[in-house]
């Protein structure tokens, strides 16, 4: 940890391809063209949350981008930091690794593993249990069906849409795609209950497909309410009468505010809550 | 230079924040969420060609992301590594810097800046003489009009359509958007001949605007061929008379092949090249 970086961003310990390290190449291809994945992990008491859909999640994403790595020895690496970590946030990136100048990929690729652990997540409790406000993003998201889900390092749109707010009063900001359709929130998905089911908005156009939207999906069709998945347009977000988002780092947040709506938390959504705290404890 | 990948880079010189070095922070934001721009120029004989050009897109990037660099220090580092390097090409690259997890922008970002040497570009004469053919490429692009022509580190889409052929045949593919409109090649823009005039693709929804681009659109203006820039379908495509490709480093490749097409190297085509070589001698 020589690298005074690491101190503002309170990073505990940095793996890089299985070495204590703080740097990586210049020419590594994420920095380059965005050419990698990562994953966000929640450890406590030395477990990881949710760890099965996220390797599931970083499966399909190297897929997409035709990336080999060894899922074997990234699982046994995480499960030793998490171990360490105990608490915390595990980061997880995955890159083409070093190459020469252009987009074509190298003919022997050496993936870049950069494991980063870091302290928990410090969200105000009130966001848990009152419930948060969502600022209504300008910023569209594109359709890419190549790249829709999967949490590749392109990231530009979050980070536009991300910035837009600075209000303290919203803790989430709301994301559409070029069409108008709502999508999910800058960090989060979302599921709007509506003619007493839940709805969570079709990813296959944009969005990221997150591991605790996949977890819920499972858990609350095992209990007998079957989500559906489908394209939402904005008037049947307001007119559902609960709404949360969700990731893997805080569960559910119940939403209780959008443009000039307010919702009371609902039942529907303490159970959500219920069903993401079993693996987020 | 300790790095080995460097060798295989066969990169020169490398500055990261004007001091030599070859690694960067894992915390930087260039390679968490490709937060960043970057700009890959030319240099013969000291000069870097089209300078003023790629300070202006710089500086469309930098406004579209909302980064503040100190644009008359970067010249000045441009111009001296140029004099140190004679001949071949320098990569800028401009992130926001290391931060925090999270999309949002740091409120004291603190850009990180790399400046890297590299020996000219080895293409084929041929490709310049006698034309080349293009590889028709299935990779759409998305329509994103916030970040549409900068010249950003989110290049999954182009790392995509560069990865669907190997075949040396094939100098460059050809890249449509999600609509289906003909936008670009893979690492330059398009000119196409029709009814005696140049046409070259809008880039408002997707696309980057190539220096050379502006360039050549400035200069046939100015030799009285206007050229028209609209959105082109691939049938028009098809029906053009010439047809080429350009970028910043290698000038002008006359198209000589797409699909059942072929084209002769026109006189337009000719002229074209003769007001690249200007500037990329």
């Amino acid at each position: 940890m020589v690298d005074s970086s690491f101190d503002n961003a309170s990073a505990l310990e940095c793996l890089v391809d299985g070495q204590p390290a703080v740097t990586l190449s210049v020419l590594d291809r994420g920095l380059s063209y965005g050419d990698g994945v990562f994953e966000t992990l929640r450890v406590a008491q030395g477990h990881i949350g949710l760890l099965e859909y996220h390797m599931a999640r970083l499966r399909r994403g190297l897929c997409a981008l035709r990336l080999t790595v060894d899922l074997v020895e990234i699982t046994s690496e995480l499960n030793a930091v998490a171990q360490r970590l105990r608490n915390g946030i595990i980061k997880l990136t995955l890159t083409r690794g070093t190459g020469p100048r252009g987009y074509a990929m190298p003919n022997t690729a050496q993936p870049t593993r950069i494991c980063l652990s870091l302290p928990p997540a410090a969200y105000p409790a009130e966001r848990f249990s009152a419930g948060i406000t969502l600022f209504e993003c300008q910023t569209r998201l594109a359709v890419q069906p190549l790249l829709a889900g999967i949490k590749h390092l392109n990231r530009l749109e979050q980070v536009l849409a991300r910035s837009e707010w600075t209000d303290p009063a919203y803790a989430e900001g709301l994301v559409r795609d070029i069409g108008g359709d709502v999508i999910e929130c800058t960090m989060s998905n979302l599921f709007i209950r509506h003619d007493g089911r839940w709805i969570t908005p079709d990813l296959s156009g944009c969005g990221v497909q997150g591991v605790m939207r996949d977890y819920l999906i499972d858990r609350l069709g095992e209990s007998g309410q079957p989500v559906v998945v489908r394209s939402i347009d904005y008037a049947t977000v307001l007119q559902s009468t609960e709404i949360f988002c969700c990731n893997s780092l805080y569960g559910v947040w119940p939403i209780v505010g959008l443009a000039d709506i307010s919702w009371p938390v609902g039942p529907q959504t303490r159970h959500a809550q219920a069903l993401a705290e079993q693996v987020i404890k």
